[in-house]
């Protein structure tokens, strides 16, 4: 039990939490709402690591634990379990933010879903979402992965959402998160007929997922201190 | 005296102070006062835990106390006598923030007190302080009673503050603390015939309560590193 | 000369970089400015513990070091040139700051100079200063002076000046240091006639004296770990 | 390959991720993004400093890299290939800025390049920007080279590039680094006929350059805890 349930319904919290917190004060195109979201992910982002986050390694993110998955961090099987309990955690999240918020302010925020904003093209979207999950997939292996580790990493990794959130937010929203961005285009379409936050959504799943990718190729080929056995994936 | 009097005194002098700065600047409806009092609220509990809370463990908050009561981190005699110097501290900390403020200021504050914003249903509020309150009490407990203690716990206690106080910020104010929402509903309602500061007030008491002790059922059932007997409530 | 020269210059250099950054972006009254210049403040200030504090302390304030002085953590000789550098040091940051400075903003900043704003009361402000000055040395005693020192104590001491400076904003302009708010005036009323920079100009002496005496007081017979002997002044 | 190879290009990743970053959302005149922008600069530059920055030391600047080269930090030959991966990395995060941004915000941003504004005379300029890369790098080297070292090091300089982003915000931008001004400057006028943005462009190589020098020359002579000759620069 203590190897996949616990860890497994951690994930789940952890995600359901950080996805309803998001979808509170999302991130909105005028540049005063910028900050304080970005402020607000990242530090709930870092006390859900070292709250749940410590029975399950703090990701609430496919393609976080995609990449430590490859660089043996996490077994193959485990993450399977995480996957799942994340995208659940996303979509628990974002259903309480539509049961708690008052409906026109759910409306106005478009229930915390993640949309291309102030005509970005489609392609510099994915391109947005791509580098900024390679800043934060990249920080994660280093901090958490890489033979000398760091102390500060909860605080770093909260650090590194803070930067993508602030960053994507005038082009698309700043998500770096599949989990993050399906469960509150379910929930949204569901409530209102907004059809529209679905386009383009596959943004949210290539882009990170590709960014991911290259961090961790990154990481392994490159930048890791140990030798290459060191960071093999395992089943 | 070591182990009641000094120890009760911290909580009493941690928790007026915190409730003071909380009312001088208190977060207000408009988005651009959130992040604000947000930010000031995390700092100032960061820098009161390694103030006085270095001798009373620095809790500040009857919910709090009873969640570490209840995993052994406290005996129960102490956290009655902190409870008491709790709701004293936080009359004093709004009746000297009564004092200080100029009267206009202090009146389009409504004192610092918690109320019900932006036409939230009482019972999505009672959620919403629930959630927050969930947060921040697992915070707590992992990084300070759970086995593998954490030297960034006052920045992280912070940081959980700073969540709940921004996402709580337009539908309830924000609050995680009865101690904190009783003391100026009372110096506030004394001060003006402010009766409707009163209206609610039970959600600033039962949605924090429930918040933490779901958490801390969480905590020993689930998420604690060390075996169960480790977390037995003592007298 | 190590045990005198060099660290009195590197508080005259620490102090006049930390009154130089104030001046640059002062608090204003409007509640948009409070929080990017309290955050500044609190960065610049534990930036220069870790650069020139290393070798001195990092006090840049009479008030501070005049406690840890009785707290026995520096000796009075060396409190005394403390003291010259420090209000030496003020002076040349805000001359440099009124050298740089556009004259226009230099007016609206009122040359970073601290006054009672928004009709408060020369008694509440002296209260006002007197407290956030308390909440400051009580922790940098804590986290400096106390057996029990903390890693993060510079980090922290900066949360305590964002603290001051946020919450005394709209008050008394969050000064709780003599040497910031002599330097700014002098400069100031030597530009333009300024002389009711000079109003009330004693609150920014005694209110954060008193508030640091009192913290001194309760740290030495309330708070402080070890035994009253350690904590002893010394010549 | 380890010796050269791989620090060069931790070093080039790691600026042209900074210099995109910045580039997304720099610094305006009006006072409401100047935080913002403080704050994005601060986190990316920590997350970078514990990501690519743990092969290379993490310095993403010209200037820097001098410092720390003069004080034995890294080999000068290691230094010249730095200097060539950060010009690289600056026009390299800056070109993929323009081609992310929607042309219009691009426009606004002026590219993210940096110029004089408010009507600020160049020589006043200069000197802020001179003092501003004084604090940075005497913060850097007080952190990472002194012989106390620092586990907060990457936190810390994350720290002091948001006070020099802030407090030059509104003078001269806020650079403090040649290779960051460079690219954007290249990029736009590339772009834009905006040959204006070289006007005063050596603002942003002379002060900080000299600003640095005088920082290296404070540490080794005053501020430095070992012996000199730790700290002298080798081929």
């Amino acid at each position: 039990m203590d190897k996949y349930i616990r860890p497994t319904l951690a994930e789940f919290v952890g995600t359901a939490l950080y996805v309803f917190v998001v979808c509170l004060f999302p991130p909105r195109v005028e540049a005063s709402t910028i900050l304080p979201a970005g402020v607000l992910q990242g530090c709930v982002y870092a006390c859900l690591i070292l709250g749940p986050g410590k029975i399950s390694g703090g990701y609430f993110n496919p393609v976080i634990t995609a990449s430590v998955t490859l660089c043996g961090g996490v077994t193959v099987r485990v993450a399977l379990c995480y996957f799942f309990a994340q995208i659940l955690g996303g979509l628990t999240g974002a259903a309480l933010s539509l049961a708690i918020l008052p409906s026109d302010m759910y409306s106005l925020y478009l229930g915390g879903s993640t949309t291309l904003v102030n005509g970005t093209e489609p392609g510099w979207g994915l391109l947005a979402e791509g580098i900024l999950t390679f800043i934060l997939v990249l920080t994660v292996l280093m901090v958490t992965i890489d033979e000398n580790k760091q102390q500060l990493s909860p605080l770093v990794t909260g650090l590194s959402i803070v930067v993508g959130v602030m960053a994507g937010a005038s082009l698309t929203g700043g998500s770096m998160n599949p989990a993050r961005s399906l469960g509150p285009a379910v929930c949204y379409s569901l409530h209102q007929d907004g059809s529209y936050v679905w386009n383009y959504h596959y943004i949210y799943w290539v882009g990170p997922a590709a960014g991911a990718m290259v961090a961790t190729l990154v990481f392994r080929f490159l930048f890791a201190s140990g030798s290459r056995e060191q960071y093999r994936p395992s089943v």
